[in-house]
């Protein structure tokens, strides 16, 4: 999926929310255990419940690995049925990967070809050659970690280099990558305050915020600080949907909380216009 | 096991190589491919061959996600091989992982637990919370990257964050995290002018060395600037080794290839006693 046509079901949704599929055993109803594949259940309900008020689902990987083989088998039957059933859905396989060139374009073919993943988040720590092998492909997104929602941002990220503070460099030096137009970033919602620095580097980009919901972060000073005529963000919300009850009407009861989510996202967009 | 154990093996084999089980199914001898699982034929073959000569074993994960299911299967059964049928071999799940502490205790649970694995490289971007659910696990070592052998390296790595490289404040923070102890690090061994740098924040840490071989580096100068009393060193070298050769008896020759290395090797801790 390219930028554009997200953007384009951005306005037709008047939703910017993404869902994380953080699926984990210990959390999801008890009842659904006993299914032949409680994960794929799990996600299946909740996709089917809430995919009117999102664009996005991110799968984050750690949560099907933790199962092994039977996580991956569920993480493919999850991709399979976001394609069959909603096409118009934007999809990111929650990675964080980053490995030399030729490992890079293992993970590459994993997610974007074979899974058919639209975007990948990718770790920049290891630099030019370990991030390109993931812009080869057409309209694939890859998403790089420039600050992120936990507090160890602070560990590297925001600290100085070379009188620049590294996310900034991580992006600033991201632009200047091979096929750069096919990257968005990873920039946390508890620290809005940067959205601010970010947009004068990257002013249309897109930026994927986590941290929305179990993690802080409103969602009115994302907006204030990072929103473009185009939108240009994705807003992520995990735990407080997904799991906002474990009863056997968890489906309806997420459905509500991504609803009340899109409602507060359709008023920002009414000021975009206004 | 422990860094004890780990040195213990060393110097009973003369050995501190590490064999990269990269494996690649469009890289492996073609007759393979008819096998039920090549994958793991392909490793048995080579773990059987070469694991006199060397003292670890590291599976870099893209190469098994890349095959999907399949991939993860045959990731576990080559672990549980080797943990069966040779013990004393120190394992490395090379997944490069990190994310927010919720979700990186999901990465270690998968790699460290389920899957049994002594090690998991890491990368630091996240900070301090991403990596500290890693170092919970006693008896099992993280291995946080700090200078890769890659060109990339030089993006970020060695540029100064607040008048040091990068690379070593990762280093000299991650010496302030909880069981630190657990601790090794990833130094790639193309710059191993940097060893030198490094031994003087840890003196004593294992430090695991990629890129002696296909990536280039030399093993005494690896050893000039690294080697400490205990050797502290692993040295890894993966297509060099088992893409020696793609005839019949490609695992006899990847044994000739790890010999050689362990021969140097032998000679390295010689002079290490005199």
């Amino acid at each position: 999926m390219t930028a554009a046509e997200l953007t384009e079901q951005i306005f037709k949704k008047k939703s910017f929310l993404c869902v994380g599929l953080d699926t984990d055993l210990e959390k999801i109803p008890t009842y659904l255990l006993s299914e032949k594949d409680p994960v794929f259940s799990f996600n299946k309900a909740i996709i089917d419940a809430t995919h009117q008020y999102c664009v996005a689902y991110k799968p984050n990987l750690a949560f099907y690995e933790a199962i092994g083989v039977d996580g991956f088998k569920a993480l493919k039957k999850t991709i399979e049925y976001l394609h069959s059933e909603y096409p118009e859905i934007y999809t990111i396989a929650d990675a964080k990967r980053g490995d030399i060139g030729n490992t890079s374009r293992m993970y590459a073919k994993a997610y974007l070809e074979d899974l058919g993943f639209d975007s990948i988040t990718v770790a920049p720590y290891m630099g030019r050659d370990s991030v390109e092998p993931f812009l080869e492909f057409t309209n694939k997104h890859t998403i790089l970690l420039a600050l992120t929602s936990n507090q160890g941002a602070f560990d590297f990220q925001t600290k100085n280099l070379e009188n620049e503070e590294l996310y900034k460099e991580v992006i600033k030096t991201s632009l200047t990558y091979k096929n750069a137009e096919n990257l968005m970033y990873v920039v946390g919602a508890t620290k809005a305050e940067f959205l601010q620095e970010i947009r004068k580097i990257v002013p249309e980009s897109f930026l994927l915020v986590p941290g929305v919901g179990a993690q802080g972060g409103s969602l009115e000073e994302v907006c204030q600080y990072g929103i473009t005529k185009n939108v240009g963000l994705l807003v992520n919300s995990s735990r407080k949907i997904i799991y906002a009850s474990d009863s056997s009407n968890f489906a309806e009861i997420a459905a509500a909380r991504a609803e009340s989510l899109q409602v507060q996202m359709a008023d920002e967009l009414t000021k975009l216009s206004s």
